[in-house]
């Protein structure tokens, strides 16, 4: 017997008969003995319809007081209404169910309404009914915040609900379920031969999340691999009794694929700065950066060169596109204290990245990205590496074909060990 | 400076643009120098969706566990998302406001899910909240039951909150805000000179509530009427400033109208059940009582007759028209314990009822009231009396007509003292 728990997110709960759909999921997990808890997302489009509810309000003459404590308090709703219909329909099958909302279980957050992060779950209710046979149905996304309003983790917290209840639970496993059968070689929209890897190591699935590979929450998998906790992405759409194994992420031990890269992603998300004619004073970067920072912007890759002409610097970094107006107009304010003549801004540039946790130990992986890049005349504007990752930047126009030749370069269409 | 509690049911927030109505009246009240908590109902339609979906789930193969746990926790949402869209419009105008989920007051009820009832409010939140400025945004209709779920109060248990909240806070006033402007002497609807009623006392309002004049709910008017609160019935759809007294519902000390009649009711969700050639023993009333209360029916008139062919009894009763398969199957279970030969049932009655404090101290009213049916050759089967109430009992052809009758005969269209 294994505790188990399974999220399934708003596609998974989109209707009445998803729902049916997926007590006969969790039916059998608990036919196998398994204790099982399940975290549900809203139905989908639910989110949507609430927070355009509020944000038509909001429109209205901003007289500055903050509203994100009603906003948690109207969003959340959508989870209690799926949690509650999915332990009814466990009932109608037999089972032992209720729901458990955010303060009932209580899952203790922050004071950040609309991102809060997890404090504490408490397992002392709920670990109880889970061991007398009942099946925990869990409103994701949601908690309390220690003012004792409900809270909310953001936009894709249920991922991250789920997690750190699994981790709370002392559970073995938890199973995202979603509307893919697993994490591919990169986007098969794009290459068709991609490939679902059967195993993902925590660090390289931290860097595809982050990247736009958008099947898993990045809070949740840095939750999960902190904890060691595996997490199986597999297809809600299957039947039961289906060949459904979908992909575990989990430590790099337990990772038996051999293979140097695992994955191409690709983030449209992006957008290029570059200040020009920059005056090269120490600490001229710091002060870029704290520009940025005082902003709320995150900078992602930088790179400094030298203009040949005037022998003036320049710098060249990139920022989330939804951040690109407020950092333009953060670095105007601080012209003069940095330092610059121009500011050049670019949104129309895609960052492409090779992942892999045996680039650590083998070398090379630079080289043949690079080549094959060159080979097709794709123009890299700027390069960032990890230890496990290489990204550069190009022109939007070639992300299809970037990502193709990159996967085909690695050879990941093909099966490894 | 008085501490008010004001309810807008469904119809009253049935969209942002009836919301923002809400947040100008509200505004007006702070404005004047009151401490105001609202209370609000789901929007108007929501409840009925949310209870569509449980219903769809529920109407398949019933293993038998009860839901309404479950009900409750999905249903209670939908008050939740007024309670916060509210807020945020209060906000939007300047106020401080904030909303209360019954769990967070905490309002606490007994354990009978979707029908609970009221244990205990607790102030020593909510009451400072307001003290300190706070416009308190009620979610009406829920609570927490004793095992620490959500429960709801049944449905138009948003009237009850209100009024259960105000009695808590030691409120001056509990003012209703619904879709008509008062109190009327009868459904204007079928008598076109029907008058709004400047006061009325609290046995008069219950006696018309549980009629069929449906403005507020019967609990509402009890629990107003033990705590001696007085509550005004306006209309939502006026603007501020406005002229808009609605109707007072206090004491009968505070009825400043001399009358003796204050109004005329009728409901059409009555059945007719009449046993035949009965054996007149002892206890044969109670046996039949018993059947219906075992059956979960509740008995309203009674009359007793004597066949004139047979010298046998039959016995006449109604019981609500929902309930009438029920009682049918109860009493045919029963018929030999009971006694009798045969059922005959109709559900095409009304009752019609005459409604006054000043019945009390004034002779006449039931000579009048037959008189003016006779008069129009209206037949009455089954006749009942209370210390302020006659109800009687005729064919549901004759419904308007006999309002209309009665509303004349006691001389209701005239603007009294």
């Amino acid at each position: 017997m294994a505790r188990i728990v399974m999220k399934f997110g708003g596609t998974s709960v989109a209707n009445l008969d998803r729902i049916r759909h997926v007590s006969r999921l969790v039916e059998a997990e608990v036919e196998a003995g398994h204790e099982v808890a399940v975290v549900v997302s809203a139905m989908s489009g639910e989110t949507n319809r609430l927070v355009a509810l509020v944000d038509a309000l909001d429109q209205e003459t901003d007289l500055g007081a903050p509203i994100e404590d009603e906003y948690d308090s109207i969003v959340s709703s959508g989870e209690q209404v799926t949690s509650g219909l999915l332990a009814i329909a466990l009932r109608r099958r037999g089972l032992k169910a209720r729901s458990w909302l955010g303060w009932q279980i209580p899952l203790r957050t922050d004071n950040a309404h609309s991102k809060a992060r997890i404090a504490e779950i408490e397992n002392s209710a709920i670990g109880p009914s889970m061991s007398d046979g009942n099946v925990a149905v869990v409103a994701g996304f949601q908690g309390i915040a220690e003012d004792g309003r409900i809270s909310t983790l953001g936009r894709g917290g249920s991922d991250t609900s789920a997690v750190a209840l699994a981790v709370a639970l002392k559970a073995d496993r938890c199973d995202i379920y979603t509307d893919v059968d697993g994490i591919y070689t990169t986007d098969p929209r794009i290459a068709k031969d991609a490939r679902r890897l059967g195993r993902i190591a925590f660090e390289e699935m931290l860097e595809l999340a982050s990247l736009g590979a958008k099947v898993l929450q990045t809070r949740s998998v840095e939750l999960a691999m902190n904890n060691n906790l595996p997490i199986r992405v597999l297809t809600s759409m299957a039947e039961v009794g289906d060949d459904n194994p979908g992909t575990l992420v989990c430590n790099e031990d337990e990772t038996m694929e051999e293979r140097v890269v695992s994955g191409v992603a690709y983030s449209r998300d992006e957008a290029q700065i570059t200040l020009l004619q920059l005056k090269d004073t120490p600490g001229m970067v710091a002060k870029v950066c704290k520009a940025m920072s005082e902003a709320g912007v995150i900078v992602d890759m930088i790179v400094q060169g030298i203009s040949r002409s005037d022998n003036a610097a320049n710098l060249t970094f990139t920022v989330g596109i939804r951040d690109l107006d407020k950092a333009l107009k953060a670095l105007e304010v601080e012209k003069d204290n940095i330092g610059f003549e121009n500011i050049k801004s670019d949104d129309n540039v895609t960052k492409v990245s090779v992942v892999g946790i045996g680039m650590r130990s083998h070398t090379g992986v630079a080289q043949t990205m690079f080549e094959a890049l060159a080979d097709k005349g794709i123009n890299v504007e700027v390069i960032a590496t990890s230890e496990i990752k290489i990204s550069v930047l190009i022109d939007s126009e070639y992300t299809e074909l970037a990502v193709r030749v990159l996967h085909q370069a690695f050879e990941l269409e093909k099966t490894s060990a």
